[in-house]
């Protein structure tokens, strides 16, 4: 299971298991798909584009994070001792297009959390191309990233950041 | 999907998903596997054994919720408003023993929560024998459920039942 390569996930069996639809439905319960945006003066369009996937779990029962990071073959593993969780997160934009979004296209969720999945998608695919970097680009990765957890908070709002950078 | 029986689980698939494997994924993110012990004088025993499989998501993404109600073909939702979530539960002996049990035996968890299964597949063993109805198999009942769930707020302590049933 280490280092897998999208086109090898589809045979990863562990016992009676199919890992990667495991994986899947591990993440429509407890993985975070989420798009933080905030200002960054040293950027020309004053903003910075932060992606991020991640899962957590209670530490006595962490197996299930070092499957995760082993299958993903990237990404980072982090106790967080305020709540005795461990978190497994990828925020590389080559790790999060090479390996981490394949998986989901391939074996996508189950819930309507996948909306949350396509638009980090998307945006993920645009800074990949440098359009975040460019007011137009950064506009269209606002808009994306306003449809996706709903019920999350936001530190900077999308009217906010839009406004911004029209008067830029 | 429809009232699936054990040994059809395996030929489930959605897509490229192994929708077996999935659940367990799910359930290993945000099932819970409980057994509640509550005094109840009408048993002679004094004490009621509840066992309870279920597993919750947010209202607006509840599909995976309908999707596992279908697969197992028993339990019930419930709305919780308080905190905007939709729950599957099962809490029948008969159910959770042909039904959602041997599905987790097929298709274990791959973290420690494991264990709490394992415990509770014991439980519901026994009671389908009526073990729990008598001091001695609620002895077994107890000390099996204590090592469930170690997270978990209990109401009633295993000490204290156990100490009822030495002096009934």
């Amino acid at each position: 299971m280490i280092n897998l390569r999208p086109a090898q996930y589809a045979g990863s069996w562990q016992g009676d298991i199919h890992v990667p639809s495991y994986i899947s439905g591990y993440f429509d319960g407890e993985g975070c798909f989420s798009v933080a945006i905030a200002p960054r003066r040293r950027l020309r369009v004053g903003w910075e584009v932060r992606p991020s996937i991640s899962v957590s779990q209670n530490a006595d029962r962490s197996e299930v994070i070092d499957h995760i990071c082993s299958y993903f073959g990237c990404g980072a593993i982090r106790p967080d001792p305020s709540d005795a969780t461990v978190k497994w997160e990828s925020r590389s934009i080559s790790d999060l297009n090479e390996r981490v979004l394949p998986h989901f296209r391939m074996y996508p969720l189950l819930s309507g959390k996948h909306r949350d999945v396509r638009a980090l998608d998307k945006i993920c695919m645009m800074m990949a191309r440098g359009d975040h970097l460019e007011a137009d680009g950064l506009r269209v990765v606002v808009e994306l990233a306003r449809t996706m957890n709903p019920s999350g908070r936001r530190r900077y709002q999308p009217e906010q950041i839009l406004e911004d950078l029209r008067t830029r």
